[in-house]
């Protein structure tokens, strides 16, 4: 089968790899039709993380269940289903808690982990907890799968970062970032009914879908600028701030806005170098909660908005290739061309 | 009057000052009766924070009432009084919220204010959202009197430890840290219901102290080694954390021991100098929250408790001074001869 394979900064390639086998009774094996490429995945692909040369790639995974072991309980051959990031057991203390990605038997997909998504098919591993199925009724519908697809990872992200800085009903939310995570962030607000959505970006068309998804205001600046007209619209700062970035001068603007006693949930993997943000966090009292989203716990809830038609995160994807593509996918999301990229394997 | 003034690091002396005066109709003027040195008196004692020459210090004043402004209710002269180590409104909108450090008019006493609490008398300024009154019953029982006292500072902030980690009956709490602040975090974590607090520190005789005040276990080790026993003792990292330093090895260790999904309470002013613990939080979705205590917010109910005799911190006092022997004090403290001193003025 073919499957994308990292061979260093910038190098991804679509080599033969051998198709995946049923190793233990609780496998699956999925033919991937639809997968995505992350902002995550730029980390390597810029050369900012290392991994092994012939790494497999992708950790988006949406596809038709294939073959299963016989301990598999949750779904059948010919499923359509799709699976978060990360493998969990669906029965440990962490996955029991809602805290899947905490998982004992926590597997990464992608580079971090033995497998990738980025394939023609896929092995997954303890498929009943980790498989989220998708009714028969919407399983070929491709608009629907299309809205579904960012449910593995960007989704439930935003919507991670919405639930760790506390968002509720009639809430002003400040939502750092304007990449596929924080543009989620927005739709994750507005879907827990926040009243004001302050989206703060640097990219005009990604700001305009910002507002599209429910972002009552935008701001278009870099540091003390945008945390200055962040103070001026909340009148000296937010309770509620989802941090959707990781780099250190997004977590310092949230700590910059976070009103005292507000709550910053963050959900980019921090790259920081100092720590000057603690002092600020510690006289505001805010709390700073968040992590690799647990995407087990959030599907079926966020699945039943996307198929009821109150959610969907689909115009994130504003490119779409074959996995023959994947390479120029990369390149597009590099180049900042594309907000997102899909990869349709059916196309 | 006489006043305890700092002349740079290891030089506290006692020096004349003019009498306080009503200066706003919602000041009052006390006559300070007890106080106390704190162990974050000690950053300036030793040089580790900067202050003017001349800066006046103490933050822990309890006192009888002499003079109140004309538009002071909630008090009168003759009244025993306690107020915290910061000034509040009561009014503003985190006053309000129970985050009184984030008041509007906040001023700290000690030096980085304008006045102190280790003098013969104190203006304590919006003296209605400020000063928390002893009850008539008690304004005279000198065991009452000690055992309130630490709810000025260390008793409160081990119970906003306690808070911030989200301690529960039936809880599992690590304390870190065997100062005077972790150890009112042991007697915050018992009051609170939790079943198990495991105290963490160095000093064999403060350990004993905390078994006395209910911790169930002790660890007395440092660095990789505390975190081992940890994990061995609650089976992989506990729930509820209290941070009671502020070091950067303590919040280190706080982050290696806290339970995927747990929490952490802070208390300690951080002085950090790398970041490398965020990244531990971040893949464990560990909660990070605390500041300054919200003494006033707590005042009443932990005073009720020590009124009606479940909550006695006094013993955290090991040694008394005068007013003249302040610096004395600060020296035992500094030795860690003594874990807390108290000045008592009408020895």
């Amino acid at each position: 089968m073919k499957a994308a394979v990292y061979h260093g900064p910038g190098d991804i390639r679509i080599e033969e790899r051998p198709e995946p086998e049923i190793e233990e009774p609780t496998d699956a094996v999925v033919r991937i039709t639809h997968t995505a490429i992350c902002g995550s995945d730029l980390w390597f692909y810029r050369g900012e993380e290392d991994h092994e040369d012939g790494a497999r790639v992708g950790h988006e995974p949406m596809g038709i269940v294939e073959e299963v072991g016989d301990e598999v309980r949750h779904v059948r051959p010919g499923d359509r289903v799709f699976a978060p990031f990360s493998i969990s057991c669906g029965e440990c203390e962490f996955c029991r808690k809602g805290l899947h990605p905490a998982c004992v038997n926590r597997e990464f997909l992608g580079p971090h982990g033995r497998t990738g998504a980025q394939a023609e098919k896929l092995r997954v591993p303890f498929a009943n907890g980790t498989l989220v199925r998708v009714p028969d009724r919407y399983a070929d519908d491709e608009d629907a799968l299309e809205a579904l697809l960012p449910l593995t990872d960007v989704m439930a992200t935003g919507h991670h970062a919405a639930v760790s800085a506390d968002v509720e009903s009639g809430d002003t939310a400040v939502v750092i970032g304007d990449g596929a995570v924080g543009l989620c962030g927005v739709l994750a607000a507005r879907r827990l009914g926040a009243e004001r959505i302050i989206a703060a970006g640097h990219h005009e068309d990604r700001l305009e879908l910002a507002r599209k998804f429910g972002a009552t205001e935008v701001v278009s600046a870099r540091g003390d600028e945008a945390i200055e007209e962040i103070h001026e619209l909340t009148y000296g700062g937010a309770n509620h701030v989802l941090e959707c970035v990781g780099a250190e001068s997004a977590l310092e603007t949230a700590a910059n806005v976070v009103r005292p006693g507000g709550n910053i949930g963050y959900v980019g993997v921090p790259h920081l170098e100092s720590a000057g943000f603690v002092e600020q966090l510690f006289f505001k009292n805010a709390s700073y909660t968040g992590g690799p989203a647990a995407v087990r716990n959030y599907a079926e809830e966020l699945m039943e908005d996307v198929l009821q038609g109150t959610l969907d995160p689909s115009p994130i994807f504003t490119k779409t290739v074959d996995l023959d593509g994947v390479s120029e996918g990369y390149e597009a999301m590099d180049d900042r061309e594309a907000i997102k990229v899909m990869v349709d394997l059916d196309e």
